[in-house]
């Protein structure tokens, strides 16, 4: 089957967030690429890749970047399909450096900013999720699974007090 | 035809702002629905009406609101379908505070953020036409002559220096 | 006796700092609830406890949660009781977007924002107390005395130098 | 009648936002006194105003300032009863320092801040009046329908697009 | 001989930070008291202490806190004496809060806020003593000697690179 | 008679935010130099200005700069004597840039910030008479009556509501 | 003679800020092109560009964008020459978004940002004149030509006060 | 052979930093002078220095500094020969503090500002031997192949997930 769901990161330091991203496709047993590659260091192969994976049938991009993070911009630049972004937490700046970066797109290439860090992560794989499951009534189902657990979860939260 | 995108804003005073989502809205032809309900003003409406709307045909839901801007996430907490936030620009914080509230969703409820004010507004239109254009060629092919427009609108750019 | 205040906080990770929040209340003997759930993952059922406790005489709600802090201003949706918001700091933006998101309320529906962390969560705490005191002598008596010990407190500091 | 609610603010000129205020406790005939006292400029009078106004039958205290915003805190220290702070918008910063200065209280003294600049104002009345219907059926009745009235307003909302 | 500078912190916890103050006095073999006063504790106590200490011979005031840190400027409002700000450093805001609390003063009423933290209290001791040095040859000629060893030992750095 | 204060700015353009600093001069009889002078257009300038300025009996500088406001310190690092910093407001980032440069001096050298802005221009000139008065009957007279004229101006606020 | 100097902006909107720059290099003679391109409207025609302009005899490359201001890096990307940022005011953050995207750059790919707005736009033309100075005599007199200039213009400086 | 690089840290704390800049300009055998140096501790010192490095062929002016890090604009205040920034990353504010001062420069001296911390320091090296590299075939080839080995880390990146 083809892989839907792309997911590219800025640098391979970048992966201990994205694993929460990969957990959640994993979980729900979706297709995925991951690619490491940098909008900085390696701009032609960015668009080279975002090309092709279209090709290759990827519906939706997850791209994961920090600092001055060009990465999802660059990769919706070259597409339109949609590009979901996740801002990499800093070191100095914690993060609203690449938030910044990642939501403040001009007016024509839209990026969907997730949260900073790894709530952020987890987020871009559920979004991208919910967008294949406007046509996929498994994925919405396990969705649906999905959020009751996460309420079944907090209902039987036991606090020690 | 059913009106696949929804647009709900948590004033009036929003519309200014979201005019630019209508905009686009129009010019692809898509059709969508728009109403104001507030998270904070109209919680039960709003969750009935995110019910309801995705019976009727809804697939993707654009919500605008500033400061503590509840409303995309209180939307996304009540369907699986994707949920697109514009950070409506505010008085005093710019819309820091919108961003922040739109933007900073706990992972297992993703919300997609867009930029603060008319370029988000623009952006969420084309973010949620990216999604329906998956399984839309129609929309995929306007995507692509709008793509095209804009580059080539900057490629004609006469400088008066 | 009913109880009077009700605690609500978004995860049960917010425990450590609502602790802060419980101690002051066991002090000062003071008859609460307390039950994690969550604006975005439990929606219904924050609507429908909130209404519920009013029946059960509680008459002071504090709500505590992080990043996209939408839980007091979702619980001040639902009642025109007091609602205290507690600011949870986070990871990335060390409460800064939990802190906007509960303050910076639209106009018609009010939150009562404390400070970001425990500080906030010890102040939920005497906040309640000060709105209940204003009909109880005896809450009003015992919170004489607690500031009165703080001053006194301080009065004593010996410094080490 | 005793006049339950006191609100002071910092500067005459604090006083295009604390209109705010004013016009919902006038359109809730709530009792209120105003005046103008400074942290700053009349430490005394703050304190000596601040106790003699409990003496009279003030309730709950709205204290709006601008800046390095002590006023609300001040008053605080100087009672038991509950003190609502307004943070004034300013011309630097944007409001940013007075809300940081009125809701980044120390634990023992609680402040509830508003939004702010006028959104603020107006919350700072609503959350006076919900402290005071706690015992006072007929404020509860009045915010229940100000509350149904925002609620029909927005449910009304023509759109013109 | 007089004790010339007067610290009050606001709390025992800010002493890790003031020490910082207390080496610079205690090198320069200046004179000065030290005492723990809140301004949200213990508002009468500061009021009475600030005009006590004048009377005692006291020429500088230094005050340090935190958050919404106003003890400077209640000092600042009860004496013509120059007060020193020390912005005491954060859990959550990392003293961005403490910074404008203390700098953003309204006109009228000045305090001069140093850095953030340890810089700033080793700073307002020596701030102090340049206010002090202006009629006392001896500690103007300290502070030049001061000046010259900091000149000194920066030229003397040896690099290990 | 000597001129004890010298007032240096960074560029004729923060003239408007200074002349707060020279009425009050003015209104105080005080002797003051005044002149433009960059830390960055004009730096020898700036250090054989300081020091001929103390020759000539002045006692207290403030120093005016916007933007990566470098004035004030580089004013310190040429003198013992006090050093106040009035942080101009910006056209973007409204004078946070300012402050941060004025305020966050590195440990041995200190500079004295003032709030951002008019206010702060204000408070420097009040400063400066602070520290002058300490050994100035007369100042310390003007600034007890400065004081009280300004608690009397509020104390008279006649509030149109 | 050959253009040594590329402008090149990410929108025409940008033209009333970049035009500081173009000022600066008309006084100073310097050959330049400028060019409207877009790092995510055109990013072919970025990077094919930034190529050929190395091949016509372009030496450092100027770019401004504002908001996700990925331009500068972009470029970056595609060339070893040096590469100047501008950035842009923006509407909502007032720049702070364009400063982060455009300094916050990883390692491996430079970018020298200067200052938001009209300041930075005239020195990027100024420090892109002092890079072609170090082998261009000519240039080097102008530039301590234009120096000395500004400091005389600052000696010159008559206030009105 | 000429050093042709200069890089000036404001304190010896700051080499941890700085590291990361001498590493990349020893792989690349590329001379350089490194000196302590600070703008408030030894003002004269940077004077002089600053025109002596250029007597001894100096062609670049690298300056790290933190908080109201003034380093880099006096240098440029000294000299037309291009100055880069690095500012290190503070206790407080994570380097905001650094990045506004050392970014924020007025129009007319101009200060090339690279990220905050390491990655900022490592950039610095590069961003200097690419303005070298202008007239430098040897140096240009090394960026070009350091650029291509960047490049090929990335593509051979082997995600563990």
């Amino acid at each position: 089957m083809a892989k839907a769901i792309s997911i590219i990161m800025g640098s391979d330091s970048d992966l201990d967030t994205v694993n929460e991203t990969v957990k959640v496709l994993q979980e729900f047993k979706a297709g995925f690429e991951i690619i490491v590659l940098s909008a900085h260091r390696t701009p032609k192969e960015v668009a080279r890749y975002v090309e092709s994976a279209q090709g290759r049938g990827v519906r939706v991009f997850i791209a994961a970047a920090g600092g001055a993070a060009a990465l999802a911009g660059v990769v919706a630049a070259h597409t339109t399909l949609p590009v979901i972004g996740i801002p990499i937490e800093t070191k100095s700046l914690k993060g609203l450096d690449s938030l910044l970066s990642t939501a403040q797109m001009p007016g024509g290439i839209p990026v969907a900013s997730m949260a900073i860090g790894k709530a952020g992560a987890k987020n871009a794989a559920l979004f991208a999720l919910e967008i294949l499951g406007i046509n996929d009534n498994l994925i919405r189902r396990k969705l649906a699974a999905y959020k009751k657990n996460m309420r079944l979860k907090i209902l039987k939260s036991k606090l020690k007090i």
